[in-house]
């Protein structure tokens, strides 16, 4: 497996539409979480479990570039890669395309991997180090 | 203090609106949360510190009629109160109104109270028992 | 066929959470629209047409009891089946259940029908006479 | 007036939080909005008004990074100014800051505007010749 993209559909609501009659621009964001989970899952690993082993993957930035908007009634898929994978830092590429292959938004997401404190902290760890087969595989599925 | 109503303001965004061109109706539900916790506030005592000492609120039901629509660019306040209050649950009545006083929206929310467990569970505590002044303001202060 | 009851799958996002560690209770609201949908394309019709065809269906009401809170990482689907069929309003019957078929979630939705107004408002018409096909085919798959 | 920054308050809701007892990070891209409205209005313009007239103003791009995670029970205030006025996009910056004023959040969103068409779609106009004085308003208070 190298330069690896997962592509997922999103399921869209009437309630993620807006009075423009467009879906409103701030919930993909939310979209992207799928994509990051589909790439996860693809290779064999599972946010999930890293949250119940007490790991969590909060979001350092977004950058998205809107295109084309997408309206109630048109399927959307979102596609994931390993852009940037620095052993501190993840970072995504992503592109939302939809039912035409239409490219409606495009951009990248960074995460970084910690450990969640007791009191209710967070306490950032070396993904490298941390997760070494799954720091791996992403060097390995990596889009230059 | 006796039959006593609540009412905030309600922060209504672009991104509460749907391609009907009003406020879509599933965003009400979380409007009704500003309204129960400003009763909660104005008679002494808070969400946030009964979250922190370990207990939780969930919903048990929620019924909402739906009157006129809510406008970008409308102002919307929620009026709350106590309605029932059996010692196990707490029912709250709920109105929204507009800026001209218009009725758009009204029901009642029930939540019980529980203890959050270390694995992630929720054990339903006796209202009346584990928050005795706070059940003893809501007699007072029940609208029949 | 007769009393008919629709399924559908909910694609539950992180996003969606909160801090209680579970679904959050108002965005249940929003997944029913999935089951009437759903519905409404299992028998043959089409919401999307009907709203470019220049027609809505606002709710009137949402009744929702929860029972079993769903968490990040379960399944969940949406049950949902015409309750009652005035000719005026549709009432919706519906359940969420997860993986295990556990009942989460139970209650009913009411929609009316409307044309919606070139100067931005809504006018009720008798969904009966509007839509007689649509009408008739509630009325042999309702469950009594 | 000159380098002018809006700021305004956002209500933060229980809704708005995530399993990680945060607020979830695809909220803030609804909160932004909040801010340009607020210094569209403090510089005597209004959003509400400009979409009556038939224009639109959506986003072509976002760029959040995330500093400090904003809690339940916490207060948080978007901060807005002009960063970039080319005559065809508007580059809004910004930042959140909660009560202690700890930066959250900062970034940018880049907006163009439009007109929309009555059959659905939008066409893209030059903001310095459609909206002379709002422009020029843009160009004093600039924060370079």
């Amino acid at each position: 497996m190298s330069h690896y993209i997962a592509e997922t559909e999103i399921q869209l609501l009437y309630a993620d539409t807006d009075m423009m009659g467009v879906m409103y621009h701030g919930n993909y964001v939310k979209w992207l979480e799928l994509g990051r989970i589909q790439l996860i899952e693809d290779i064999g690993f599972s946010y999930v479990e890293m949250e119940k082993s007490g790991f969590v993957a909060p979001i350092h930035n977004v950058n998205i570039t809107y295109k084309t908007p997408i309206q109630y009634g048109d399927r959307a898929f979102v596609r994931t890669w390993v852009s940037k994978n620095t052993g501190i830092r993840v970072e995504y590429g992503f592109e939302i395309v939809n039912q035409n292959r239409d490219v409606c938004s495009e951009g990248t997401v960074t995460c970084i991997v910690g450990k969640k404190l007791p009191e209710g902290g967070f306490k950032p760890v070396n993904f490298k180090k941390t997760f070494p087969e799954w720091f791996e595989k992403y060097e390995e599925i990596k889009v230059k």
